[in-house]
């Protein structure tokens, strides 16, 4: 299935380390998530959070996604750029010049953000100007992380209350992420979360339609616990990583024990720069250009199968090599598979996107600092 | 001695989460290392893997370094661009495109590389031009990381004949990092790796001059054994994190057991953006915004003493308050000591360096795919 190959023309003239994407893969996930939502009555909100990229999300939005969700305002900002609407920011926005870009944006593009405290909503109030369209905020509900969101139904309610005294707002839903959920191994164990968490969303949205505001949306859910998502109360889906399937999400099985329908489109293309010792050569992609925080690189292409990667500072790793086995000469180039997608993005500037044997640059936005 | 505050006029306007930089203790550190070299009587070639900033680069020239250590040719044309000479890259650096930029930056700057094989000599020669200047080539020697560098004396004199016979390539010196060394916590431990090391470059030093090819230059060492490196036989140290003394730095004491006479001047500051959980608040800085390959983040400034950090995914942290003690409100800002600076830096775009209660937007060059 895998179109690319690490000594192709295509990669030949492209610097190592790079993060390189293949797009035919890319596409095939992004189809089949949306296949998935339409199938199950629910509307797809992909998080951009995992590609920062505009060139993905508008691939996302053209086969069917309803908008696209951001963690920053930065990547808010580029996707709007990039003409893409249906914005959703999905953690609450604190401090005057990112509240004042909150409120900028909403002059200019689809966006709607979160809230799980009155200040927030207040900070908003007061950004927004005579003549600004209304802007749409969802309240965060905590359903298990215990990160951000609101913790107590009544609190909800509350909010939601003084939401509903602000002209300059409106309640458009609320949302709840269980994050804690997404990467439990045991299926049955991943499902209770979930449940759980689902539970928790179903009884602020009952408390909330009693006092006559139902939430016009209720948006959560990842690529771990989508299938069971989609069973509700979620109206909407925001899965991120399911576009890279990287091998950490791809050991998420499934209650029927099946690996998730998607395959893996993300690698770093790296060069063998040292070739002194037996047994082993050295590449030019460390832990600047892998994400440490998941399970080691395993999937290689390029060199012989038993062939295994480990990091070797920031900029190198080492590549062991099986006794018997030939040794990837020097120059020679391999594609390591990324295995926590999300934070190896986040390392790198820019994708090289092969897709019928032709590379493209497409850029990394919203990088803190930028 | 520390000039930063979170909630500093300086620190007002900057966003967050972003990477602070305390340009009193930067400059110290600077000039303590300066102070070392020139009375240990051994050049100074600061490492920009740590920092990838001309800014700071300038820095360290001014204060009497001989120039600096690149990690990759990307950072040596930012620091080129910038006007700064005696730029050595470290790593041995294949594939077409690279070299030729090799090449090129030979053209219009002061620039030495490094090798560990005949085919990378034999690339570099054939990329300069009639009319180029000689580039100039330090030989990599593997003192014992076992990762790049050559491993035997004999392939040492080997390359070293081969260099001799290009007239396009001049060989330089010697180069040998000992970079399992840096890091390693007990004193004598770490010593007698650094000693292991340096008796490598010295026998390799002996065998070329009794070739009658002595190197003209030998550079290595780190902040964690540049002590003990000041007496031979390096020429020339290449410590890097000492400008920013991350806590993983600080931890590495010297055989009397003292600390490294250096000031932590590197952090990230992040705002408060969740308080509905008792005993803790969430704050917009996670691994996104601070390497996880490090001790956790332990030093935070602007909560009482007893708060701790821990990661909450890729854009988050939680702040644990110890009971009875007040909490920071929403919206208030922290400042976050960086533990493993290099990966830190790696992480952000920019700096937001504070001199003088002022700040100055430094950027951050040669990221990956950029």
């Amino acid at each position: 299935l895998l179109a690319l190959a690490p000594e192709s023309d295509a990669l030949r003239a492209v610097e190592t380390p790079a993060l390189v994407l293949d797009h035919a893969a890319l596409e095939q996930n992004i189809a089949a998530m949306a296949a998935f939502a339409r199938q199950a009555g629910v509307a797809l909100r992909p998080h951009a959070k995992t590609h920062k990229s505009p060139d993905i999300a508008a691939l996302q939005v053209g086969a069917g996604a309803g908008g696209i969700a951001c963690a920053t305002i930065a990547e808010a900002e580029a996707l709007a750029a990039a003409g893409i609407g249906g914005l959703l920011i999905t953690t609450p926005v604190l401090g005057e010049v990112k509240v004042a870009r909150v409120a900028n944006l909403n002059r200019i593009a689809d966006v709607t953000v979160v809230v799980d405290h009155i200040v927030q909503v207040e900070c908003l109030r007061d950004a927004i100007e005579a003549g600004d369209r209304t802007l749409r905020v969802v309240v965060d509900v905590d359903v298990g992380q215990a990160r951000t969101g609101v913790t107590q139904v009544a609190d909800v309610l509350r909010l939601v209350e003084g939401l509903a005294k602000i002209p300059q707002l409106s309640f458009a839903g609320i949302q709840g992420y269980a994050g804690h959920a997404q990467h439990i191994l045991d299926p049955a164990e991943r499902a209770a979360a979930a449940r759980a968490a689902a539970a928790t969303l179903g009884a602020v949205s009952e408390a909330l339609a009693k006092t006559g505001r139902p939430p016009p949306l209720i948006t959560g859910s990842g690529t771990g616990t989508h299938l069971r998502d989609a069973a509700g109360p979620y109206t909407e889906l925001q899965p991120g990583s399911y576009v890279f399937m990287d091998a950490d999400y791809a050991s998420v099985l499934d209650e029927a024990g099946a690996a998730p329908p998607f395959t893996p489109s993300l690698f770093v293309l790296a060069t063998v720069v040292s070739v002194n010792r037996p047994g082993q050569v050295t590449v030019d992609a460390g832990t600047k250009a892998l994400a440490t925080n998941g399970p080691p690189p395993r999937h290689l292409i390029g060199v012989g199968p038993g062939a295994s990667y480990r990091f070797a500072g920031d900029e190198h790793g080492i590549i062991a090599i099986p006794a018997g086995q030939e040794s990837p000469r020097l120059g020679a180039r391999l594609l390591i598979g990324a295995t926590h997608c999300d934070p190896t993005v986040n390392l790198h500037a820019s994708y090289c996107a092969v897709r019928d044997g032709v590379a493209m640059r497409w850029p990394i936005r919203g990088r803190y600092g930028d």
